[in-house]
């Protein structure tokens, strides 16, 4: 009986079959998950790896106000607050899940009644152009975003394709319309982050122009092109930067219908008289490179007027896609979730070039993909981990992209360096290490990346040894970072090692002696920041001694990055027995990680650090934030590998829910999804750069895989409940699986990875 | 004997031999004229229209302080002010003789000792990097400059090609130099005028980037591609924009030896260790399209080091362009102003586009030049008079590729509207009228402009009836320009329907009838703004009645531009039979030339015109600024040309001088130099867009211009001295002239234009 099912499944998962005819992956996909509290994921529209995210903001926080930091801009991270009662607009680019900010360009809002170009405030909505809205109102599903403006009565409609956003404004009765272009909207804004805007009204339904901003992308400008679908009647602009040369334009009524509108700073609006139950359309073109590339993307991407279309073509996207996994669970509700991860693993990287392939570089020239698509939004201290990972098994050949687009920046760079934390054609520096040799070595292990090698090499090498980035020059000189000189120095120094350890992979496969050689040593570099007398990683000093000030519970300037030596120490991936045996050996380490799930963070060890909060937090373990990610898979280098079964289940319940407040931190572009993703699976890739992957225990009850064209991996679960989260028996093909790793290129050859479960440890 | 004297000269002059073997044409320019007092020339390099025209800026007055206007950077509209006794600066764009101003990109400056990097005061100097220097130091030839900065004996040189400036520092002693480029530096600077600055250290001895600003030009941006002969041996930055966003790249030392820098405002440095008598040599070469394009311009026209050699190369273009008229003179002085005034008229439109044929246009887009050299710098209101009609008879490839950049300039512009005063891709809306049209009329008129003429007239038409444009709505309703709507009404209105009579011309050839007789009515509105009464051109109201407050001698608000109605209100240029009745006829209006030119301005009157200043006033006459530029030939139409004569050989000896106060006014990108270019030849087109020359007083002895490969038209005098200015007999070919007009096509079949001057006027 058991082997029929499995066969039906087999048959049902290589026709595409695997779930009911009436029921749709994308519906068990909420958009909405994350959106409340620390999440800062958006539930806008948007395709796969789509360049528009078109999504509502429900409040303008700024970063700063006259230099000052508020405080607040962190909740507005992807511009929507669950729990917020206006909608201030809808603008056409947000980050999924990140911890620091920018975009939110081009924020578009339909009003009717007296015009306001304020956006008003959440308290007093009715004195700027925001609105009130109903929470039974808002549809959130992939590609599609449809909510009610309560203080219009407009029924506001969004899709997408890859490079355009598509509005669709129902209005109530016979009225004057206006159609609000907010071109000083903005997320994370300050004053000045907005550098320069253009604007052309091209003719009676046609505008054209460019943002330019100063921001977390230092120097950023993004063109767009803007159809309706009937002509505005009339139109007009302000400016709300005062000290701009005005020059000769001081002849003109610039304000109102003078089609050429630039500066600062400048909210524009159109009107029309509408009927009631009348739609007015939009189309919303970006391009990087040019108004004229905007334009070819609306021409090509949505040359009609059929919103459902649109619509349902890039639902049938999101169908393919997340048909790439194709799972049975145990309840709706875990398909769920798992399908919602998996949807938030596909927002970012997004497609970063015009329909003909060109795309703005790093040195701001236009360059052109050849062989490639150009992606942008690397958030690479997070994603490496597993996101990265998910698609070197599911998404090899944009990860392949990816690769190529991250060796383009290397390229285009003034730096010798590869992308650190890299959107829109800008380096913006965040987080530290130099993981992008961590994907590029995972992508070549895994025979993803296999065009020149030698050059993949040379930049991972030019990176890593680039004396000017963040404690390099003393970490080549010492071995380590000294805190004295470099902060965060024991996160730094355990991620280079690390990082270099993935050099040294690339290195023998490119038979590149002396850099495997070199970075062979330098993936030791752990050793010279473990105190052998505290038992932890600890911050030394240039005078190689250990700095004597040490609390290995604070997580903020005790050497580490968003975290302590508790649960930021334990990083060493690439050689996961020494951290074991650093630390007293197998009993004591589990003795440790035990510790680790049982103590507490007190407030105070965690003030000061916005990537922490209290909702991702099991004792001192983090989940909520990246660097211990792979710490519930270390029992399985202490012979306990029950224990990281047990942990990985349980951060799977509850660290993951089908509702708004369902992620336990920042999704960071997808790294907190990616981590579910492979945990549902059951197995999880401790040290990208190396092919093999720790088990843990699977959520789903079974899960096909698509591999290629011709493979197809089957994971199948036998006595799957809730109550049986640990391994019994694990095969592959039928060969036993006695030290619970897996090897990628295994997987890859297809065939059936089964679990069998129980309620009690295997020990 | 006087026969084989023009044979001689015909012969040497099909041969090229006018000129002495031992003296070039470029001995006779003295670029220093017009940079003393209001003539706003600037001494620095340039070839014949070329993009890079480097020269030293002897102040920085800003155009305003705290959005106040200064008052003093008039003085300062080409960055240099002959008695100023210091040089800031090396920048490499400038206009020449404009009243208003932009530019002054890139200041360069070498420097030794204590780095400072203000400018520093013309009072103290030494408190920063600006120096003193000596005048006889300094040498100003086309295409080489040269001057010693005594504050530190560093002898500065400078050439040029079209795109790329060569600078040449040579060193006193063993020392450390600094090379500043200032990125802060404008011409017309106002606090937040520099809208972004991205610089790339791309190596030891290469820099990019670019400089983007908010002025005259409203959204303009240049990139650069900056080369040194040798390797800096260490660079830095300093920023004085601290509202920016200064994200994480505050992880590094951002203003040491860091290769990314980008603000508002700032200024680099790059530091070398100097030998006694080492020269620096740095190239800079510019585009509108992208760093990528810098460096091919940069790389195509100055591949090597060789500083003579591409001074010499220039210099030879200056030879070949000037060559064009070869003339002998009276006196050495004459043969230098004509020469001077000749060079002045080169030095734009200049040649707005890469080595390749791309340049960024007015809709920001990239753009390919495909059959014709774009161009930039049109300050019509100016140039339509004599310096594009100039062209047509010598330079008539460039007009044609300049009316096709303004035909370019149409098809781009988001209004219906041909260029009125554009540089660098901006319509900066100075000045009134829509003078494109008198120029492509002209052209076409003359047949230089031979290419799609329906287009050509579909671009004029659309240009003249743009409503939004500077009161045309009403002109187009009530016939004039009200003057309670909008200001200088009587000037807009007398300029408007000149530009209609041009519109007339094209339409005729092109055989559009209806357009042609809806624009010959146009044509004709200098009618409605006449006051009978008064015998003036007279503001009129919108309710039909003309103003009752009237001065016709204040030249501030009375309906005309820069002018009153005695001095503007002659202009009717293609009618002045009409203008002659209206006045009263030939008697009277004889009678009142006369008055023009013997009453006087009170200081009262010109208050508040800048353009106005005494050094260019003849009585009511105003030569130092344009309105009236036909005025001294409207003698030919009383019946009394012997007047035009005299008037126009006096204007000709006492408003031009070899020497820093040459120019009696602004010389407004070449059109003051071209009124006088035409006058020494002995003829003015007082009507562009017909092919009629007025008649004046030629000041050469004899001159040889190059119409063609093929052809050539000589000018040759009889009895030329500074006592007879008055023609006796004119003939062309030996067919006599007797009305004192000559067609324009007539001349171009070359041949003879036989002057016989005498001492008294033949009445």
């Amino acid at each position: 009986m058991k082997q029929i099912f499995t066969f039906c499944l087999l048959f049902a998962s290589l026709f595409g079959l695997a779930q009911s005819a009436e029921k749709q992956l994308i519906e068990y996909v909420n958009p909405m998950a994350g959106t409340q509290r620390m999440g800062h994921t958006f539930p806008g529209a948007t395709v796969p790896f789509g360049a528009v995210q078109l999504s509502p903001d429900t409040d303008t926080i700024p970063y700063a106000v006259n230099g000052k930091y508020t405080g607040r801009a962190y909740e507005y991270c992807a511009g929507y607050q669950y729990d917020d009662p206006t909608i201030v607009g809808f603008s056409h680019t947000h980050f999924s899940g990140t911890g620091h900010s920018d975009l939110g360009d081009f924020l578009i809002m339909p009003t009717t009644g007296k015009l306001q170009l304020n956006p008003g405030t959440e308290d007093n909505p009715q004195s700027g152009y925001r609105s009130r809205y109903m929470r039974e109102s808002e549809i959130a599903e992939p590609n599609y975003y449809k909510v009610n403006l309560q203080d219009y009565d407009i029924t506001a409609e969004f899709t997408t394709t890859t490079r355009v956003g598509f509005h669709q404004y129902t209005f109530p009765k016979n009225e004057e319309a206006h159609i609000i272009l907010d071109l000083m909207h903005g997320i994370y804004n300050y004053d000045g982050k907005n550098v320069w805007t253009f604007v052309r009204v091209e003719n009676d339904s046609l505008i054209t122009g460019y943002r330019q901003t100063n921001g977390w992308a230092r120097t950023r400008t993004v063109y767009f092109a803007m159809q309706f679908n009937k002509s505005f009647k009339n139109y007009g602009h302000k400016k709300y930067d005062d000290g701009v040369y005005k020059g000769f334009y001081r002849k003109f009524d610039e304000e109102h219908n003078f089609p050429e509108m630039a500066g600062h700073d400048l909210r524009a609006y159109f009107n029309f008289d509408v009927k009631k139950g009348e739609q007015i359309l939009v189309k919303f073109a970006m391009s990087s490179v040019s108004t004229e590339g905007a334009m070819k993307n609306l021409n090509q991407e949505i040359p009609g007027w059929n919103f459902e279309e649109v619509k349902q073509a890039g639902q049938q996207m999101w169908n393919d896609e997340l048909g790439r996994i194709q799972i049975e669970s145990l309840n709706e509700s875990d398909k769920r979730v798992f399908y919602t991860a998996l949807y938030h693993t596909y927002l970012s990287p997004i497609i970063y070039e015009d329909v003909d392939g060109q795309y703005r570089g790093l040195d701001q020239n236009i360059h052109q993909s050849e062989d490639f698509t150009n992606y942008t939004i690397f958030s690479l201290w997070d994603t490496y981990r597993s996101l990265h990972p998910l698609f070197n098994l599911i998404q090899p050949e944009r990860n392949r992209d990816m690769v190529k687009s991250m060796l383009a920046h290397y390229d285009q760079s003034v730096h010798p360096m590869l992308p650190v934390w890299s959107h829109y054609a800008n380096e913006n520096w965040c987080m530290i290490g130099y993981h992008s040799v961590s994907v590029i070595a995972d992508a070549i292990m895994k025979g993803v990346y296999t065009d020149d090698l030698d050059q993949a090499l040379e930049a991972c090498v030019g990176t890593a040894t680039y004396p000017k980035y963040d404690g390099l020059d003393y970490y080549m000189k010492l071995g380590f970072v000294p805190e004295d000189k470099n902060g965060s120095s024991v996160s730094k120094t355990l991620e280079y090692a690390y990082d270099d350890w993935c050099i040294v992979q690339i290195a023998g496969i490119t038979e590149a002696y002396q850099t495997f050689d070199e970075f062979m040593e330098r993936s030791k570099n752990f050793f010279n920041v473990f105190d052998a007398e505290s038992g932890f990683m600890r911050p030394r000093l240039s005078d190689s001694t250990f700095r004597p000030e040490f609390d290995p519970l604070d997580t903020h300037g005790q050497g580490f990055i968003e975290g302590n030596a508790w649960n930021y120490g334990l990083y060493i991936p690439h050689d996961p027995e020494r951290l074991v045996e650093l630390m007293g050996g197998k009993a004591a380490f589990t003795a440790k990680l035990d510790t680790l799930y049982a103590m507490q963070l007190s407030d105070a060890h965690i003030a000061n650090n916005e990537d922490i909060t209290r909702d991702g937090i099991i004792g001192l373990y983090v989940h909520g934030n990246e660097p211990g990610h792979h710490i519930p898979y270390l029992y399985n280098w202490t012979g306990s590998p029950w224990k990281s079964q047990q942990r990985v289940r349980m951060i799977c319940e509850t660290m993951y829910k089908d509702a708004p407040d369902g992620l336990c931190g920042n999704d960071d572009c997808g790294q907190m999804s990616a981590w579910y993703v492979f945990s549902a699976l059951g197995f999880y890739p401790v040290c990208p750069g190396s092919e093999d992957y720790a088990i843990g225990s699977p959520t789903v009850v079974s899960a096909t895989v698509k591999l290629s064209k011709r493979k197809t991996l089957i994971i199948t679960t036998e006595n799957q409940s809730p109550e049986n989260v640990y391994v019994q028996e694990l095969s592959f093909n039928g060969r036993a699986i006695e030290d619970f790793t897996i090897r990628h290129s295994e997987l890859m050859r297809g065939g059936e990875l089964k679990f069998v479960m129980g309620a009690k440890p295997m020990k």
